[in-house]
């Protein structure tokens, strides 16, 4: 390491912690609960939990790991890989990780992301004895600034007995001044949480700690992990350009003004498609209350169509991390990340009226939503902040592709195999056959809607189960208890969820 | 009527404005959307919706009725009965209408009691015709004082096209100073609801109203409509036993003070019994924060346990109806009635860190509730606001009997048949049996936990199906699909949940 370690480390005192990975590992023991930094593959901490994977490899021991979100090869996959976690909260998306949850070799809470804090506020999660927390830098008055990501590193900060500080000399020096740290009392002792725009500053740019607490100070060169760039496909290029037709009638017939709502959106290949073909559309100075902010989110602050964006983490592709030292000089003032408590605060997200979009894995003929289960049963990444922005946004919006598996699967079923999105939380479903507007709707006209966006070859065999349970059972939500699920077990049995091979598919 | 009609109606020109209600309700055409007040029974119109029921008798017609909640027999069921109505929203309570919903004679959009008047402020269920409001008195500056409830009164009253009041004048004339009328702007443009603790007053104390668009006040003398005293049995007891020892266990940890935090109960026999036991209890100088106050949240007062206690709506027994009017001034300034979007809006719930418990219907092995459909189709009441509290809670528990229909139905079921609140919302669940406290853990613990708060008699299925679930399937959330509903086929099919008569029933 040839850089001067004093330009990242300002304060003397933090600067007398450095200790290597190896040893701040050998610090865990069996039974710890470690709150880590990261969310998205942003901004985890990247050498301690390699290190702490290593020594799993030679002792036995686990750990509890709580996080922001999702975290990338170098912690969640190595941790699982080496058998060290227990149990796993609030969030995953690793496949090596999942398989491990699924098989029931470790155990998983997946929460609200915005309700992760406060369960370690109340204790509910028991007290955290490390947080280890990736920083850009140590400022001379002792602030942690993160880098990528501030997720739940504020409060694992505030409530951990020992803390961890994994300063990545490689981080974009522009990561300070980005951050937006505002910290909540004790539930009861609280004021509100003073965001009325999406650009207030209502927070510091970094995170306070209690340098005794402070344990050790590990150096890391590791760079950001970029997440695979999904580039639109004719599928998700149709469910974009529904999208945007549903929020130009929006617009059209007076719902929302040209600067529309604050925007969230959910991650993946759709939203990304989304993000592009809005370079085309209409709206202008829009703003973005997000979680997460992806590639998409530069093109548009550069096409002059947002003018202000904040999340909680940064998922950004491969050219994009590249260039972000420049991007984000070039962004300053434009971009804020708050923790994901007040990022994906029902307050928050109500006040200002947020537009919300997501993707659904399933959705039923009445409009709950599976986010999570895969056949009702195996987890695939978790209802993440999906639920804290359905319940509260000003219009929801799922999105899926009406088929998956080639079409054996029909993402439209008479019943969801789990639940995440009640009806109660679901204004619109949108395939690339269409949108479904349910606002206003009673759950009988919701149907009718919603099969309409079912692909061709499924529509006959929703509109049976459907016609059949309103005329056999009735009721306000008709349902035949004893079919509700006979897709899925169709496709268990056949491979299929279509009971007959049509003539001609389309 | 003797009465002084000026001492009720202290504003000239809504004097002036006197007419009967039939002629109000002749003014009501085919396809209108009105907004009425009225929650829980009390606070709701009652000579208008009568008048246009008689109506309906001889014309044909059909309205769209919103109101807070429940309404009683002069309106929910007159209405039901005469057929007049085609929408109902967001939520309602009466055997007749809920019959008219089961069957598809009306539609009903079951909706969380805190989005109704977002619904509304954003056009969603279409411009209000007519609000229609009862009222314990006009003010001299024109602000309507509510009776029992608040309810959605206030922004009915806003968004109107015209407004009818109905001066109910043998209401107590201590409602007057009883409300807390606090009224948001638009999503986007609103700063934070400015309320801190329960007994902040953060509006007037009544609804201001634009004289020009009442068009009619009509004179009733209509008192209101009590509740059915639901006295507790060993099973109400033994819940409300357990929730007790529950909280106690809370306090005796450290994790709550003796005061509590506020509180919210649901509505019926569970919650009537825990607010009777709670006189008993060590608890002292709690708050109530809820929707409806019940005839037990007095006693408490009078114990002194309880110091304050806020919601939407009185829910009384006749015993109480009957002195209203001295309990009024007697509890002067230890109640306040706010407006459903402000008693349960999720800013206010999370921010005082409200203890809500609310009873389901049924509930399954991984702590999904169902609150309102029958067998999964046929409604029963509505979400309500259980939603509301359930999200955003600091401990959302959830309390039903183990036993149904003389033991013929299992509360606890391997999947329930409808989902209204995810396993990420349910904190605690309790039957006569014991509770099940399912913080911090994962699916396959919570359902060991849940199983264990079952009848007796329907414990071993319940294992066997967890257990094969398991074995056979397994996944974050084992379920065995085909067989997800198989207590409930069999209670369809033999008229009881129970596989196998035991040979000893407990
Ligand atoms: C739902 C979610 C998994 C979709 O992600 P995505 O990358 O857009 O989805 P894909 O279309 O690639 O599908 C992912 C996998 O699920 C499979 N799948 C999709 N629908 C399915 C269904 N109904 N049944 C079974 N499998 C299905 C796909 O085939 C694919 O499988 P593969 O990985 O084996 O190819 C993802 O959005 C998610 O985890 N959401 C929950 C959290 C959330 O909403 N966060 C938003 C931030 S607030
Ligand atoms: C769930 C709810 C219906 C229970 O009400 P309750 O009066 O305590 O319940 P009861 O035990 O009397 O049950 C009501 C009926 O449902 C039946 N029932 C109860 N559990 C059942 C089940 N699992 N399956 C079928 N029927 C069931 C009872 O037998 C009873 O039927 P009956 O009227 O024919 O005798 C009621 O609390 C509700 O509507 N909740 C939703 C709204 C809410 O929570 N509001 C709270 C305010 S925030």
């Amino acid at each position: 390491m040839e850089k001067d370690l004093s330009q990242f480390i300002r304060n003397k005192a933090f600067l007398d912690k450095i200790v290597s990975a190896e040893e701040a590992a050998s610090w865990i023991k069996d039974g710890m609960n470690l709150g880590m930094s990261g969310f998205t593959l942003f901004g985890e901490p990247k050498v301690f939990p390699k290190a702490l994977s290593e020594r799993g490899k030679k002792e036995k021991f686990k750990v509890n790991v709580y996080t922001g979100a999702s975290l990338g090869p170098a912690a969640d996959q190595a941790m699982a890989e080496a058998d060290i976690v227990n149990l796993r909260v609030p969030y995953q998306a690793n496949p090596v990780m999942r398989k491990k949850i699924n098989s029931g070799e470790m155990y998983y809470i997946d929460q609200h992301l915005s309700h992760t804090a406060e369960e370690v506020r109340k204790g509910t999660l028991g007290k955290i004895d490390y947080a280890i927390i990736e920083a850009a830098a140590i400022t001379e008055d002792g602030l942690i600034i993160p880098t990528g990501s501030v997720g739940n590193s504020p409060i694992f900060v505030e409530k951990a007995e020992n803390v961890i500080i994994e300063v990545n000399i490689s981080a974009p020096r522009a990561y300070e001044g980005l951050h937006d740290i505002f910290i909540q009392k004790e539930q009861g002792e609280r004021k509100d949480i003073p965001l009325y725009k999406v650009d207030d500053r209502i927070g510091e740019i970094g995170i306070r700690v209690n340098p005794e607490k402070v344990r050790g100070v590990i150096i890391s060169e590791e760079p950001d992990i970029p997440s695979p760039l999904l580039e639109p496909n004719e599928e998700t290029q149709a469910i974009a350009d529904h999208l945007i037709d549903f929020l130009n009638k929006e617009v059209e017939e007076g719902r929302l003004p040209i600067s529309l709502a604050p925007l969230q959106s959910g991650v993946g290949s759709v939203a990304n498609a989304v993000l592009k073909n809005m370079k085309d559309a209409q709206f202008r100075d829009v703003v973005v209350h997000s979680e997460v902010l992806q590639d998409g989110i530069f093109d548009l602050i550069d096409a002059g169509i947002v003018k202000f964006a904040s999340g909680t983490a940064f998922s950004l592709s491969k050219k994009r991390v590249d260039s972000l030292a420049e991007d984000l000089e070039k962004y300053k003032g434009k971009i804020m990340f708050r923790p994901q408590e007040i990022s994906n605060n029902p307050e928050v997200i109500r006040r200002l009226g947020v537009i919300s979009f997501n993707t659904a894995l399933e959705v039923d003929i009445y409009g709950n939503v599976n986010s999570t289960h895969v056949s009702g049963t195996h987890i695939m990444n978790g209802i993440g902040g999906s639920g804290d922005f359905a319940r509260n946004a000003r219009i929801t919006i799922f999105v899926t592709p009406s088929l998956a598996k080639g079409g054996a699967i029909s993402a439209i079923v008479p019943f969801v195999s789990h639940v995440d999105h009640t009806e109660h939380d679901v204004d619109v479903i949108i395939t690339e056959q269409g949108y479904a507007d349910l606002r206003g709707l009673p759950p009988v006209k919701r149907a009718e809607k919603i099969i309409e966006i079912a692909h061709p070859t499924y529509r006959p065999q929703l509109r049976a189960y459907f016609e059949e349970a309103k005329e056999k059972v009735g009721g306000q939500t008709p349902h035949i208890l004893e079919k509700a699920f006979s897709f899925h077990q169709h496709y268990k049995e056949k491979g299929t969820m279509l009971f007959e091979q049509p003539e001609e598919v389309k």
